[in-house]
């Protein structure tokens, strides 16, 4: 069997790393790995294939940069080009990224089935750009695979209801596969001069977030007034924004540069509380057991605020923050949320059992 | 209020005349009408501009070439810039082609309202382009005008139930209003030397009937053994894959140039019967209860078949042919399926009343 897997954006990459794994180890299976190009930066990109062992890309389209419609058409372009090439018998797509939108696109249109890891995730805010890529890939894909019941639910009431599979968060296994590992390996702590609990840990990345410099601003005004040092890797877009204008002090908040995998997971599991509108980065604090606060009026990840690790706040309002954020408490309760740590094996096994031809 | 309407093929002209008249006409309102140049031959687009009184279109993208992939990335980077310029308060589409999902797609990730003008429409075959245009369309849209029950029906089984009009089919307006006119202006049985239910009408351009050299070889296999002449109008999809080969004795069928709107209606409601795999001339068949063929397995407008106006005939079977032509029988019962004829007057009210600035 041939699949083209259609990699972009850094939690692609994380969340293809387990399962990536398992198709390159089986002889059956020849795995080609397209990378768009959607992020290039070193620390966005390079760090995440060498350190999780992705193998190196068979395409890089360099489809990194432009608008949304030009980038998701320069990407369109050559995955026709690839998918026509390497006459697939799926295309596999991760998340809700432009890529997974070319990818799912390009495929269906040249009848090849699209199988779409993360199905399901709905936040029901179509001026999300990562809502749209997520919608429009559910509906053109055939084989899906959700990682929570939630996401099996939105599915079906969007009649979607034939080859859905459950399998758990594909995340889950990389967070339990690379935890240890993290904490033998990162020297994050004495890089950063940080101790463990003493510090907030941001990430600040949503179109919604960026491009109105008002609530940029807002965030860091309330970051500056929490009551610990905030350590802040700043994804390139959000440093972008920041060039662009950026009044008032920040001596409470450290800016960092994107963080590899492994520190990632350190300072994650030993922060006092997470401060995020990443979806990655929500679920991540959730299996970590680190309170996380949501940049956002709403969530992809209902079932992570209804156990109360995750708690939504809406980046307008400021004054409601230092106030929100010192009565958070650390539940005492936790219900695993995101599968047995095995769906990389799950989807792995249904892959390898779908009708098609060997080649 | 502003309004950005995306057309470029045949069908989105022919849909798109009789409420562009009324938005035009409206002095508060401001249509700019974009061409993507999908359709460009001047028998496929200028003549239905000229006939049908649209006024000359705004843009003229000229992305008509290309695969899939290629044709909607050029558009939707054009699109794109278009909006951008433009500002409009929402973007109009029409049908399934693939210049309404560029349209809905550039609009949508500019959080630009979509109004999707025949929405709700599904084959259940993916295979074909144009469901997956109308069903990536559909969920990218905030207003959709349904033209029938079963298209509301669709929508809402994939939860789409905010924004949907059941408003009729635009297309019936169009052959109210041009019906008598055609009878009086055209000349067209004279031009072909044909006489009233003297013939069969036949059009066939999807890709899966085009696409595949045996299925199109035996549809003209077996128009040929037809009791009566075929006059067969050549969409340019067929004509260059009749021009990559074709075998066998067609004397009994009478290859044309595509047929202007108003000669259009005169024959299909003169014909003996209709054979056809496009949707609207299955719907105008229906309209002008002239009986029809539809060369397909299954049909977006089942209601036509139920009717038994309409009788699907799967073209890999040409041996069935000439006994299920022979054994249609025109029905005594006709039941008005596709609204009360004023459906643009109802989508330019609907419109018209959306809570936008006006600009
Ligand atoms: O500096 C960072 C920030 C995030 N991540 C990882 O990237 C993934 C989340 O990606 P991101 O927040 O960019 O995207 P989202 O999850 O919102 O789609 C998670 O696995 C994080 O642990 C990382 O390794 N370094
Ligand atoms: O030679 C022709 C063939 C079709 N049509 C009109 O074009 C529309 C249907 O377009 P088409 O079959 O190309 O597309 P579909 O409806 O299948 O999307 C109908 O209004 C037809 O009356 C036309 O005017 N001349």
């Amino acid at each position: 069997m041939k699949i083209v897997t259609v990699l972009g954006a850094r939690p692609q990459f994380i969340k293809a790393c387990m399962l990536s794994r398992l198709l390159q180890d089986d002889d059956t299976i020849n795995e080609i790995i397209v990378h768009t190009g959607q992020h290039y930066d070193k620390n966005m990109s390079d760090v995440f294939f060498t350190q999780l062992q992705l193998p190196a890309p068979d395409y890089n389209l360099g489809a990194g940069s432009g608008s949304h419609g030009k980038q998701t058409a320069a990407m369109m372009i050559h995955l026709e080009e690839v998918i026509n090439t390497e006459k697939p018998d799926i295309v596999l797509v991760y998340g809700d990224t432009n890529s997974t939108l070319a990818g799912s696109l390009a495929a269906a249109k040249l009848h090849v089935p699209v199988a779409h890891v993360e199905a399901g995730l709905r936040s029901f805010n179509k001026r999300m750009p990562e809502e749209i890529n997520r919608v429009v890939t559910d509906h053109l894909s055939s084989i899906l695979f959700a990682p929570s019941q939630a996401a099996v639910d939105h599915l079906a009431r969007e009649g979607i209801r034939d080859g859905v599979y459950q399998t758990g968060d594909i995340m889950y296994d990389a967070v339990l596969h690379y935890k240890e590992k993290a904490f033998h390996q990162s020297d994050i702590f004495e890089r950063l001069q940080i101790e463990a609990k003493d510090y907030y840990l941001a990430t600040v990345h949503r179109a919604e977030n960026t491009d109105e410099p008002n609530r940029l601003q807002n965030i860091l005004k309330a970051f500056q007034h929490l009551d610990k040092k905030v350590v802040f890797p700043l994804h390139p877009r959000t440093k972008r924004a920041l060039e662009k204008g950026n009044e008032g002090t920040h001596s409470n908040i450290l800016f960092i540069e994107p963080l590899n995998y492994l520190d990632m997971l350190v300072m994650e599991s030993q922060a006092k509380m997470i401060l995020t509108d990443s979806g990655g980065i929500q679920k991540e604090a959730y299996m970590l057991r680190t309170p996380c606060i949501t940049l956002r009026k709403e969530t992809e990840w209902e079932e992570t605020v209804r156990e109360k690790w995750n708690t939504l706040l809406d980046p307008a309002d400021p004054a409601e923050w230092s106030k929100a954020v010192a009565n958070i408490k650390v539940p005492s309760s936790y219900t695993p949320l995101f599968g047995d740590g095995n769906t990389a094996g799950q989807i792995y096994r249904i892959v390898n059992n779908l009708p098609f031809t060997t080649s």
